[in-house]
């Protein structure tokens, strides 16, 4: 096959699939092909916008670091994280909604007692997080893993700043009762990291940057759907216009007061604290998208 | 806007573009949007797929250097390059065909005097290169610049190699009758790089990593397109699967025997020498799609 014009390189391209050894890699390579080369025809690129295709890209690669994740942000900023996570949780449930994982989950973060303090004074003011984790059953979850993560007062995460402790950050597990809780800051509204290839995109899309003040929960017992989501705090700027576009009404919590003294979930605080609350529940495993099919452990 | 499924996202998506200063950067963002939204809901991938293409994206730029672009590789692995370089030189054309460039192309190689020597023995068995440049009108192009670019005969390029001299590499200027020469060696087909992500996608789509053999030339002159192309052996393997899908008809040269003395385009050889030959023919400027639309100089 040689001689290639602008109609036939697509076929062309996909009968060299042939041989693949993966029916999935090769579903996905030849609608990965005839989809890119689609969008090609549509914008016809100049040679010098291929080259800042390449150089984009190139660059979003080379920004990732062990604290920094860019093409999560891509991902995000185009809306492809909320879709992906969108076809993964279609069933109709009385689960909690999922949303996007964002790009400053740690994994193996430390796992530490209920009742932890896990953002101090610099963080800024004390959020009291407590919840549940129940089944969609009804039954309390205990022994249940639950990752909370967080920025601070003024927008950023842990892991964005220069010092190596983590921060608004922990892995709790529930006790018999499915109850759970910490003490972190009251987060703020934050520009996602604008500063690289992700934030030029957004400027040349007359976008801005920001996310609504949130609080990252991953919840995992067995023999459920691992839960990713956020609770949002009602009164945040931008719920409208998140730019990740991962904004839920039922994820969206108005902060209460907890009063001197101990909680119906065992907390207990000093002092009038803001109060973050929420009964999480699972869905039982094998419901989504992802367990419906299996799937190989690389592709490429 | 809140609470998008995977049907509304897109719109959703696509409706913050409406600030955007650009209205080039508006067009690629809403075509990306939507056709790799469809990608996305045509292969309803798992989140670990997801995980995996953001792994396999970030491992692609990172494996790029100064001597290395593995997105340029999975551009042309995918048939995107070939594809661009088709929408790009669409009027019918008395001028030499265009095939890819490749990700070996170094900017700003030294000039040598035609009749230099750009690869020694080690590089393989010397192969003269010689030819000309002129207009689609027939005028010879004197002064024109012409970089050429091959690989050794185990198949690897200059700047593969552990050493930092350049070999195979050259650039030379056409005298005033548009002629140029330079003594090469004759190059080998050979595996594109495929110890990275591209390598892998390669196999996991049953796909050999082969080139055929051939030599690079980007030719560029004042009023005039440049020309980016090769010119292919007529003896070499992988002709008809080329991996990048570069071959053209047009491009492939049977090797000639150059006698000792001079030859017609001026060349010079003591001993029979195997002679690559071609006379280059440049369209005049303004033919391509490039030139049709003004472009921004950077789009994000």
């Amino acid at each position: 096959m040689r001689n290639f014009d602008e109609k036939d390189i697509t076929d062309a391209v996909i009968s060299r699939l042939a041989n693949s050894p993966s029916p999935r890699a090769k579903h996905i390579s030849a609608s990965l092909i005839r989809h890119l080369h689609d969008f090609v025809r549509e914008i016809e690129p100049s040679q010098s916008e291929w080259e800042q295709a390449i150089d984009f890209l190139t660059r979003t690669g080379q920004m990732c670091s062990s604290t920094r994740q860019e093409f999560i942000l891509l991902s995000d900023a185009l809306g492809v994280s909320t879709l992906v996570d969108a076809i993964n949780h279609r069933l109709p449930s009385t689960a909690t909604e999922t949303t996007v994982m964002g790009p400053f989950y740690v994994e193996h973060a430390p796992e530490v007692p209920s009742g932890s303090r896990i953002a101090g004074p610099a963080e800024g003011p004390a959020l009291l997080i407590e919840g549940s984790v129940r089944s969609v059953d009804g039954q309390p979850l205990g022994s249940a893993t639950v990752d909370i993560w967080h920025a601070d007062e003024a927008g950023f995460y842990d892991v964005q700043k220069d010092d190596v402790n983590l921060s608004g950050r922990a892995r709790v597990r529930t006790d018999a009762h499915g109850m759970f809780w910490v003490i972190g800051a009251v987060p703020a509204a934050y520009p996602i990291p604008n500063d690289g290839p992700v934030g030029r995109m957004l400027e040349a899309q007359g976008r801005h940057p920001f996310r609504p003040a949130h609080v990252h929960f991953m919840v995992s017992a067995p023999g459920h759907e691992t839960l990713v989501t956020h609770l949002f705090l009602a009164d945040s700027d931008h719920l409208d216009s998140d730019v990740v576009f991962g904004v839920k009404d039922s994820l969206i919590e108005v902060l209460g007061t907890a009063a001197p003294g101990t909680t119906s979930y065992g907390a207990t605080v000093e002092t009038s604290t803001p109060v973050l609350r929420r009964d999480f529940v699972l869905g039982k495993a094998l419901s989504g998208a992802a367990a419906r099919r299996p799937h190989p452990q690389a592709l490429y």
